[in-house]
């Protein structure tokens, strides 16, 4: 059975001697974030992700949710007094907004608490993920009665939410959508039409849930102009939150799927359900994407956490499981074989997911900062900057750290060999649940388009701009250091990819867009990869200054071996995405649909 | 659900067009393959694997096999009348001696027929592809009396086989292997331990199963050198074929597993259990691994069985789906939105399953050839040197091939969307079952190590260097047609990047064999790629000699592009192989095993 011990060593590594936290004091709500407060919300959670949450990640597996003949839907057991004590411990709202009850804690702490949560139990923490998505999106859009009726239920968790976007025939082309909304005499609207893939559409955690609706008010224009966005109640509420009649809306079915099955997928049929308006007529969709960008971000955790969680596992292995002897000799000989982390194919597999999470982890942390930063700075420039960032940095993390989450969970399986396959060991299942992070929220060639196609052209180039220099800044700052050397060197090599891959699409793509479109995936991974070296150079600036400090040096040392690795190994693949992207479009579109 | 077509047309260019199996007639047994006798062979394979055993691919998944409270197993509905249609169809020995009741017609024919049936139903296709592993090792190993008895009613498929290797400590270091065999009086053994990980070691298939188990003879020496190989049937049977007692041995359990649910992984308890020793005592590695090389073609050939139906299904989705317009503009005007195999990037999906699927059928079937001549050719110089090409390729195959052909259901899964996930759609069990093929028969990364530590320095590097001077050869001979210059100079930068590798090992890896470790994957990978490359070279050459034929253009044109595909996207790996190789296991090997 898998064990998780949640990474809080590191998590305050990278606030305190990568992130620098501690000069964030003067944005607003950070002036309390001491040292101690923080291991204080972190150290609590990492105990109940750890003892309530992950032991009930397998059984969540084996039993999934079931629906039952009239519609209901029952969660694994065990998962509905998790839930209770989740929401007790306050954990929904950690950064939500104090005026309806949230925490008012900072963006970073509450993203820290879902890495942990995701790792422990990743099906679990989709419901209270879903919550803090609809927050924000009602929040921004919603009008005071809507906030004040809603907002405190979910803050409190007494009430869960869903997003409904797909239906049948569209998912990623929302313009197509259906389900039509009919204005009534008392400001409501009439909502009719068939949802699919609603992650937690219906379950028995909460009294109410709260479905976020997309939907086209009847007349509205065609295509993406004429989609609104309504917010539509299981149960019908009054503005104190008492309980009403059920609404017209139900669980039609819910799906059989490849993981995550203590998360029910469901079909929801509205039948002339009543909703409310979020925000204005026609504009649903950049409501919902403020839903979609806090998601993807959500989603993004969730492939560090499930590559994380997978490495503990295998290390775990990799140091008990005897097999063969040390190509230079037996390291144990008194033993009948050494543990398999004296082959170096091993420690080869160990370290590329290792020097993927450490890296991820911090490309997080920084990115949740300026999501902070954009909520909080008073100045107007920094919160510019920030939101820049966030804009190209979402569909990054989203694509990038769930393909390559995906891949821990799998070199982590292998690193079991037979047994990885085998349920009882729980590596399969990490696989299984880790696959739907590079789908959902837009798929991941999906989030390279929305990179290369809106985010990079945007404003000029203004956010990606700001990235390269950033990033350029900090070699030259540091390019002096005779220790930075094995960092900044090829990170120097890879931003200078990013740059003539950038230039290419520039010459090529303007006048062709299929070369950005064939192109688009190698660039997002090509971003990522630079993104994560970047991160691996600041960690090592870190490491470096802090390997002198009393019982710091073991776990410096792995640090900076660890990047080594990531710049040796890992970060020449920089190389094989720009010879791509360079190839352009060619091979790719010549080929008719019908001789494929 | 998912279709499965069999790919009739290009297994027969490749056969006629590249391999040239016409120019083998004077292979004993290849004069009578002429085309219509080939094409038969071929299509009535086709039919059957399209026909009987897709069908069943997903309720096998979906019901697995069960195991009875009395020890007994049984396979999912529909498994056994398929399995009486496969074995009266004569497929189980197809390419089996005549002498025995087998066909006698080449291994290329049998390796074609496997990748069928691999596509159409993996968890099936393993029961026969067990037998026919068995029966390679008991006609090379066994004596006349244990032939005479066993090998027809194998052939026949009137009885199945196992192989039993792994014990709960132990599977790549079979060294540990404890298992006992006890001498009897009459020249049998008993057999007493505990074996998993049993592919078919209980079913209702067939009337008697007949296993073969390594284990250790009273006093026999510690270590590899004291391992024999034993005939242990299930029930007994008298030489004529005649069935008597039930044996002392029993399946245990049944494994949970990710995948392959119609497989039965069994753990095996032998209690005393009477079994026959085959070949010399002692000796029984060296006739296990008869078994498991053809195990391991049989499993690279599921890595591109999978890899291919996934990009049927995926491609017959993106051209029914349609979400979005082309980046140049409507195709499809007139409906809603065009099909999403407009889209560059859902192409180059396609393309890079496709890319890899044909070349690794061809790599497959040259090697395939190689095996005939190996076991057919009158020349002992000609039979040495395809015995080298099959040890030189089969680690690489079964790793590469496993590798690559996993990340094509991975893509194709991806195609999908959100459906990709859901089980309906047959999809994510393709993922699944495709898994296990990098796990069994010796995990990769034991693949890698065996290529490096073991088949290159072998007789002085004799395999590589024919292997190398080969593709060195093709591209001298095709340098200067300008038409396969896309081809043939992508092929010599890729071929230089092996000898780059290859020297590196050679100066840095004798004296620090952590160097060669640490470098092993990433080489067999290199050398896949090349394999791959030089496979899509001769299919270019062959395309451009066909492509004025009647009819042919279109097709040949699609390998033409598919190929340029390859050489300009995928071959460029190479270099970031060689990158890790030389960076040698310095990072790998630094962190001590505590501080990971």
């Amino acid at each position: 059975m898998p064990s998780y011990k949640a990474p809080v060593e590191d998590v305050l590594f990278l606030l305190r001697d990568v992130l620098h936290i501690e000069r964030m004091g003067n944005l607003p709500g950070f002036a309390d974030m001491t040292p101690d407060f923080i291991e204080a919300v972190i150290g609590a959670a990492a105990t109940f992700c750890e003892k309530v949450l992950q032991p009930l990640n397998q059984v969540g597996d084996r039993d999934g949710c079931r629906r039952g003949a009239d519609g209901t839907v029952t969660t694994p057991v065990g998962f509905k007094d998790a839930y209770r004590q989740y929401t007790a411990g306050g954990w929904v709202a950690i950064a939500g907004d104090p005026a309806y009850g949230g925490q008012g804690l900072p963006f970073i702490l509450a993203t820290i608490v879902n890495e942990f949560s995701a790792s422990a139990n990743m099906a679990f923490s989709m419901f209270p993920g879903l919550s803090q998505g609809a927050l924000a999106t009602l929040l921004s859009h919603g009008d005071e009665k809507l906030k004040a009726t809603y907002a405190p239920k979910l803050m409190s968790g007494e009430w869960a939410a869903t997003m409904n976007l797909t239906e049948p025939h569209c998912g990623t082309d929302l313009g197509l959508l259906k389900t039509r909304a009919s204005p009534r005499d008392d400001g409501s609207y009439a909502i009719t039409g068939q949802k699919i893939f609603i992650s937690g559409g219906e379950h028995d955690l909460t009294e109410n849930i709260i479905h976020l609706v997309l939907a086209r008010i009847d007349g509205a224009p065609a295509g993406t102009k004429g989609i609104s966005l309504f917010l539509v109640p299981k149960v019908m509420a009054g503005a104190d939150g008492t309980l009403g009649m059920r609404n017209a809306l139900s669980c039609g079915s819910i799906e059989h799927k490849m993981g995550i099955h203590g998360s029910p997928t469901c079909v929801m049929n509205y039948d002339g359900a009543t909703g409310w308006l979020i925000g204005e007529a026609n504009k649903g969709l950049a409501a919902m994407f403020l839903m979609m960008n806090e998601a993807r971000l959500g989603v993004a955790i969730q492939g560090l956490a499930l590559s994380e969680v997978a490495y503990q596992n295998a290390v775990a292995y990799a140091k008990e499981r005897r097999q063969g002897r040390a190509l230079t000799g037996a390291k144990e000989p008194d033993a009948a074989a050494d543990p398999i982390i004296v082959h170096p194919d091993v420690r080869r597999t160990l370290l590329a997911i290792r020097a993927f999470n450490e890296a991820a982890r911090a490309l997080i942390l920084w990115t949740a900062l300026k999501g902070d930063i954009a909520h909080r700075s008073e100045d107007p420039a920094a919160r510019q900057k920030a939101e820049d960032h966030l804009g190209l940095l979402t569909p990054v993390l989203k694509g990038v750290l769930t393909d390559l989450g995906f891949e821990g969970t799998v070199k982590a399986q292998q690193v079991f060999g037979g047994h990885g396959y085998v349920s009882e060991w729980g590596m399969e299942q990490f696989v299984r649940d880790a696959r739907i992070a590079m789908i959902y929220e837009g798929a991941n060639g999906i989030q390279a388009l929305d990179l290369v196609g809106r985010k990079l052209p945007r404003d000029g180039g203004r956010a990606l701009t700001a990235f390269l220099t950033e990033v350029q800044t900090f070699i030259r700052e540091n390019a002096d250091e005779a220790d930075m050397k094995a960092y900044t060197g090829p990170l120097q090599q890879a931003l200078e990819h990013l740059q003539q891959a950038t230039l290419w699409f520039m010459q090529n793509a303007m006048t062709k867009p299929d070369h950005a479109g064939a192109g688009s995936y190698d660039y997002m991974h090509l971003f990522g990869l630079v993104g994560l070296g970047f991160m691996w150079a600041q960690i090592a600036k870190a490491a470096l200054a802090s390997c002198a400090e009393e019982g710091r040096a073991a776990a410096m040392q792995a640090k900076l071996t660890t990047g080594r690795f990531f710049m040796e190994r890992m970060l020449p693949e920089t190389a094989v995405h720009l010879a791509r992207i360079s190839a352009g479009a060619e091979s790719v579109m010549a080929l008719p649909a019908d001789l494929f």
